[in-house]
């Protein structure tokens, strides 16, 4: 049997669009003489619909769209995701379904039954858990169809009472598919790799799987669809961060001639990968092409920049260059350096008069009071006005380049420098944005060295450094992830050598600056636990923060 | 048997705070010579405590709270919610438990059975369904102890699958208890009420029921626990938006003579008291005192100063009027006799040299092109940055005065009037801002008249109107209310005679608007379905947006 994986870059509620995209591949497949194509988890409606899922209206747009599709399958079988009612009076009122499409006509809804609800995982929001472990027969073989989750239920620590894949093995199926929304992380390939390779040792059954690739919003898929035969050997993967189609006999499940044997990609690698994925998608699928950004001459507005000239083009790419009394010479040219590297073009625009002018606006209120917060704060959001004229203007986004560190302890300026449609480097903490910096600079200096090394400062006051207010960021970034990533407790991060006081003050700033986060843009989503719908905080609370 | 209901404002993470509370209220009933209290659901914590329940330091502290409760208890017994560790390997690591101490010992944990998941609940995000549904025992009573959404399955479409009160019951309890959180909307207190009394006479059974009271951001909790006997009175109710405490003899289950008989407040009276409670408690929370906002003569201002004066004082809310040369003169007129009738302070900032000089520094990008979006959105930033300036030199919270129409069709300026710390009327549609502004003048003139009669306008260009891009809010806030609260499809909407044009113009507004509502303040929530935390959209979707 001939076996086709379609990884597919969706677009949520583009039923147009989704449909067009899933037939294309049906007719490619047909041409490949293939006997199924696979899709992935909820391919019609694109993954994660969120709340759509509660309009009646939604779910049948996405219920014409699998009859539509199965429409096209004649001479071949189909399993796509979609979402189903659910009959039963019981329960909710949805399913998370693979609809087996055979003979032009849907003959059986595998329901998935594991339902994820952690970190950015909402669907038992939504859909009722399935309760039916039937295995579906096509040419003479016999097929377990499972939906990401339902095959990650194994291990050591079961998040669930009980693991489909043990009801369906009791029908002796020939092989396993899972389809998938499995978004990426920095560690998220290998641990999948590593999940879907002990079930295949589990039950001795070769895997066919079919994953998301692309960018919704800030979640981002890496595809990497693949195939694992009974032996446990991986005997292809479809591309990462790119939409890919390929064709597989299940009766000659040996590793692929055409596999590449390139090493897997390191972190930095993959994140670059993923943010330039992130920018370009968000921008094609709200249908603009053009980014601005404002370039301080410092680190993260030259990674940022550095990845939308990747991601949109050097020519799509306008920086703004806002020079104020306090701005140093170097940060000018080493911006102008950046641009000029990228052949990307930049404007410089002074904040000076616009600060002169607020300050004598304010003048009455602010009397004689001495220069502080406020007037650092000023600045930035004079530069955040001005971008956002220009965005109104021609139709620009805005691209935020705010790090993770910096919006983990709310160094940055709300409605200022925290401004933008997207975040880019939100999920990347100082220390991996400087990485980041030296990849981008693997083959030649695009960034330039002075903005690598020179010492970090917002340049709001006079010779201000981060570390006036910060830890150093080799330290901090330390204690971030032990905090955010883990989720450890003051004592465990003490306990791991870290001082009292710094580790304390650490976490308060992070406690304290959930309202700032509250209004950040949407965040591309790189680690294992971003900013952002993966991490739900309260704002009035009084926990680590006295 | 004597029972105190303790109905009390918990604050969120504080510790310190919450067991004194807890402490003082078990000080007061065994003065009173009760012998059980009954404290909310996740009292120990507050609720809803979010992601802090993914740090094993933080369920610890709850652990060391419910045993510091538990050496207050010699004499008497309570009830009170926590979570606890669930000691199973397979399952989630939490319980959403009601612990039950008597003799200064834990004697008994009642696990959550059913664990809400929708709107604004993530309560399977952490916790696992209980399964054990056992009864306690106290003075000879047995006593059946629920939390919140365990007594909600009941009626003709059930959302779960299970009822563990029917479980319960076989143990034949001589009563019921439910420790609930049971947030506030404007139609929540009747159909809490209804559920209640459904499950009264479905068991022929008293019930207990204490809910919390207080704001926890943008979480409203009304409190109105009450004692229901078995004949299906309701004895007494605690007070609504006030602590309480009450205590109860299960020997005489008759209507108290001190129940005021008051009839039920209405919708706009309870979104009044609403929204008071939600903005003095915000402030309390985070340890603020003092308020400023923008007052530009228009509703939406006006009505979020009287509200912030009745929450706050006065003397601790601060408008600004920042005219511009499209201010019209009765716009500054109205402000000022609002503030005056308020007797709270104002100052006037002209914004006009502010928006020259901006102007001036966006020449050069801007050139000769004709005056659009881009300058209406300048002149809301300029006021954006001057309040925030204050904010920060003085120490206010910044209002954000946007309204739930505004907010829905993406009428406001991102990082311009769409600032502030706190969205007090963001659940509030226009029209009800206008009921607002007739109930907070129901006993003298505070808002004047000029203000709720003239026609709404942003005062952006000259002889600007909300109508020339909006439908009339008459018909506007019907169409919304169709499709964010009852999530009706565009068919459904046209079917009920609206207009097929306004009603697709509509749905797209909202719909390509989610990027501006991804970054507003958090919305004071008083209707059934509020932007925030409860409505989760994606933002490069495209549905119903073409």
């Amino acid at each position: 049997m001939k076996i086709v994986l379609a990884q597919i870059n969706y677009h949520i509620g583009n039923f147009l669009y989704n449909v067009e995209k899933i037939t294309e591949a049906i007719i490619e497949a047909k041409s490949k003489k293939a006997d199924l194509v696979i899709f992935a988890e909820l391919a019609v409606s694109g993954y994660p619909p969120r709340d759509f899922l509660e309009f009646n209206d939604f779910i049948e747009k996405c219920n014409s769209a699998v009859n539509q599709i199965a429409k096209e399958c004649n001479d071949i079988a189909v399993i796509i995701g979609s979402p189903t009612f659910n009959p039963a009076v019981e329960g909710k009122a949805l399913f998370n379904s693979a609809v087996f499409i055979n003979d032009g006509k849907i003959q059986y809804e595998y329901h998935k039954s594991l339902l994820p609800n952690y970190d950015i995982f909402d669907e038992y929001r939504y859909f009722e858990s399935g309760k039916k472990f039937e295995i579906i027969s096509l040419k003479g073989k016999k097929i377990a169809i499972t939906i990401c989750e339902d095959l990650w239920n194994i291990g050591n620590d079961p998040l669930y009472t009980i693991n489909p894949m043990d009801e369906l093995f009791k029908h002796k199926p020939d092989f396993i598919i899972n389809i998938a929304a499995s978004p990426f992380n920095y560690k998220q390939a290998e641990i999948r790799k590593s999940i879907l390779l002990q079930n295949v040792k589990k039950y001795n059954l070769p895997l066919f799987f079919v994953n998301h690739v692309g960018a919704q919003t800030e979640l981002l898929f890496d595809g990497g669809s693949m195939v694992i035969n009974k032996e446990g050997e991986i005997i292809d993967e479809l591309k990462y961060f790119e939409e890919d189609f390929k064709v597989f006999d299940t009766d000659n499940l040996k590793i692929s001639p055409e596999k590449e044997t390139k090493k897997q990609a390191g972190k930095i690698e993959l994140i670059h990968d993923a943010l330039v994925m992130g920018v370009r998608n968000y921008f094609q699928k709200l249908g603009f092409k053009k980014a601005i950004l404002g370039l301080s001459g410092g680190i993260d507005s030259a990674v940022t920049l550095a990845i939308a000239a990747e991601a949109l083009g050097r020519d799509n790419v306008q920086s703004i260059l806002m020079p104020s009394e306090f701005s140093s010479n170097h940060s000018i040219n080493d911006a102008k350096q950046l641009a000029d590297n990228l052949k990307s073009k930049y404007d410089i625009i002074s904040i000076e008069k616009a600060y002169k002018s607020f300050k004598n606006t304010l003048s009455l209120q602010f009397r004689n009071l001495p220069f502080g917060l406020a007037e650092e704060n000023l600045q930035a959001r004079i530069r955040g006005v001005v971008l956002m004229a220009l965005s109104n203007k021609f139709g620009y986004i805005l691209l935020n380049t705010s790090n993770k560190s910096e919006a983990a302890v709310g160094y940055g300026t709300l409605y200022g420098d925290m401004n933008g449609g997207l975040s880019v480097l939100g999920d990347v903490y100082k220390t991996e944005v400087f990485e980041l910096a030296r990849y981008i600079n693997r083959d030649s200096e695009i960034i330039p060295e002075n903005t690598i090394t020179k010492p970090p400062s917002a340049e709001l006051r006079p010779d201000q450094k981060d570390s006036d207010s910060l830890p150093d960021y080799y330290i901090l970034d330390k204690i971030l992830y032990q905090y955010i990533e883990l989720r450890k407790g003051p004592k465990e991060i003490i306990d791991q050598g870290f001082e009292e006081h710094t580790v304390k003050k650490t976490l308060k700033l992070v406690n304290t600056n959930e309202y700032k986060r509250f209004q950040t843009p949407p965040i591309l989503r790189v680690s294992p636990k971003a900013f952002g719908m993966g991490r739900r905080m309260p704002i009035v609370a009084k926990y680590l923060s006295r």
